[in-house]
């Protein structure tokens, strides 16, 4: 057995879990929290007991430390030297990262260079893989890129119709975002049907506060709705999701508050989706239950979140020229019954539909019956898993 | 025999067609063109002539007096006031305008104030509206809108997931565009299909050099991919369709001739779609030459198009829970066998299938074999038609 670590690193955060391998059990996991503010919190999981405690953590480095320490004081390793590989998510791979890779100092510059393309993202993840560096230089080391899945887009799918100089120049393209999510959530469906993922076509629908939707033909990503940036496709928690793009210079001309391009990214990135429509809340727990009680915004922006996504559901139904399976997944894919029946039932003519019985809180597998000609799924996300696999298949 | 005439003035042009009503004769058509510039042009065809004069063209109210003096002339008529109405295309009608309406004072300001939507088209329809009240002001004079089609799309497909305040205050919502048209073909193909329009489930595919699908669910428009402003939806000739809007942005941020609204908007409208990608035009049957010459550009320009509309095809498939026609029409929907053929042959999941031997250039009905659970269509627009007939039904 041997012990590998899933990171996923925020600018303010570490998220991580720690898994035997290849058993793929998970020994522990945690989270640490407001890293370079007074106060961090670190939280560690393990044996259904749950630790925190709430100390200064300047940076990653110190970070990645205490949770070294953490898991010695608890006694889930006995030295560093039971790690022998580690995994970071890292959100941007550009063109250049076409899949999972062994981190050396050329990787780890490449992924700072790509901060153009997700400053924050991106400069976070290279942070945390340094401060790994820095405590255990002798460990495996993989970067998982949240783009790498897409990069067997096609041309037509990923270029955007804008004047060629802006995709050569200042790489403006279609990138997508939850690889690691569709592509882990595809294979799975494949499984639970009982068919090699080679010959099926499966749309995979990652509904969480952000979300995306694959077409995937064969396990491979041939489109995707988030694109050059992960605003762009459905409807999200605080996100746009499409928009007419001229939309940003009337309101530009227009308004007094909408200016830079700071002020754009924030009202389109953080003010709008179910909370600019719904005025209260960001959150599809919230919208559900206040459309419930009668809410006529909520009910818009529920009704607004479905559309979106049925849409792209049969956007992609047109790019696969069908489609075995629909999978949901992520927050609201894998809890949201509401939603998932909102969106199937308006979906009947494909030949999808959703058993009530099946289609529960905390459902997994198909959920749709026999008959059906497109089977539904719920398929709970695992990236920290495909995180980990993918280390153990890269180790020396 | 009554005769009216149907009007689509731009800021230095003006369209016209003369029709005998009710019997819906084109007696004579024509365009005048750089208005307010030196050497306009006037050209009147009629009786298989095509008769053409170059003279200095001041405003509209010049122009239609040109026209009608051009009518006498050529004895198409032999006084003003044979002619009982005149229909003008009005682009943006906002929410206010659900049908075409006779114009009196009210309207004409109220299309005034619509200008905000359609700064260029608004102002030069208005314009067009007072030159024929000046000198035939007892007609009737009726606005036709390119957006009343679509007032009938529900809340939840017309508003953007943007906070609130930008549609209450600021009217951003969608619109759509090609009304009359999208109108008109859903209607004809209906009788193409021997079926009441109230009956069928129609998309309607307006593909020009701009261009816009609509989902049309018992003949009423519920969904349409024309935004806020004619950029949005599909790849055109010169305009990008649907993007990420967090490109703008970026591009504001790392290039130098993207800062300003107006550059935004001419590069997004002017500079991009077929133009863009290809490099060369934005002009269909140059892309297809290009294409057909082995240009690599070029086909990756035509594959692009062909993918946005079979994506749109698909969220309408969707919106409308399947569908029993596609129809065809404008510039490329009614002469590019091509277009047709790569868009129909990628959807043959859905049930539609194309037969070689229709799909010709000039193809007009049914296009489709007899076994296609969803029939195509080839049909050609006539919006003048429309306007002239919305003329005649609301004549004093």
């Amino acid at each position: 057995m041997s012990k590998t670590i899933a990171i996923n690193a925020g600018s303010s955060s570490l998220k991580w879990q720690l898994y035997a391998m290849p058993e793929e059990t998970v020994l522990a996991k945690g989270l640490i929290e407001r890293i370079g503010l007074p106060d961090s919190i670190s939280t560690v999981k393990f044996d259904g007991r749950a630790e925190k405690q709430v100390l200064d953590i300047a940076n990653h480095t110190q970070a990645v430390k205490i949770l070294l320490d953490d898991l010695i004081r608890f006694e889930i390793i006995t030295a560093y030297d039971e790690i022998t590989g580690v995994g970071h998510r890292v959100v941007a791979g550009g063109e250049f990262f076409k899949e999972s890779t062994v981190v050396d100092d050329e990787v780890l510059q490449k992924i700072e260079d790509l901060k153009l393309l997700a400053p924050l993202h991106n400069g976070a993840n290279a942070d945390g893989i340094r401060a790994f560096k820095e405590l255990l230089p002798d460990i495996t080391s993989v970067a998982v890129f949240d783009t790498s899945f897409h990069t067997t887009m096609p041309e037509k799918a990923y270029r955007y119709p804008l004047p060629t100089k802006y995709y050569t120049e200042n790489q403006v393209r279609k990138y997508g975002a939850h690889g690691t999510s569709h592509q882990y959530v595809a294979q799975e469906a494949a499984k639970h049907l009982g068919r090699p993922v080679e010959e099926l076509k499966i749309i995979t629908a990652h509904i969480g506060n952000g979300g995306s939707i694959t077409a995937v033909n064969g396990g491979q990503s041939v489109d995707t709705s988030m694109g050059f940036t992960p605003l762009a496709g459905l409807m999200m928690g605080t996100r746009t999701g499409d928009i007419d793009a001229a939309i940003i210079p009337y309101l530009m001309e227009h308004t007094d508050d909408l200016k830079t391009p700071a002020d754009i990214s924030r009202v389109l990135n953080r003010e709008s989706g179910l909370l600019g429509i719904s005025g209260q809340s960001s959150d599809m727990r919230d919208i559900e239950s206040a459309m419930q009680a009668g809410n006529k915004d909520a009910t818009l922006a529920f009704d607004m979140f479905v559309d979106r996504i049925q849409k792209y559901i049969g956007q992609y139904f047109a790019v696969l020229n069908g489609a075995d399976a629909i999978v949901f997944t992520a927050g609201i894919g894998e809890n949201s019954d509401l939603v998932r029946a909102a969106v199937i039932e308006g979906l009947s003519w494909f030949g999808c539909d959703i058993l009530p019985e099946k289609n529960v809180r905390g459902a997994e597998g198909v959920i749709s019956s026999s008959d059906a000609k497109v089977k539904v799924l719920v398929i709970p996300t695992d990236e920290e898993l495909v995180i980990a696999r993918d280390v153990e298949r890269l180790k020396k």
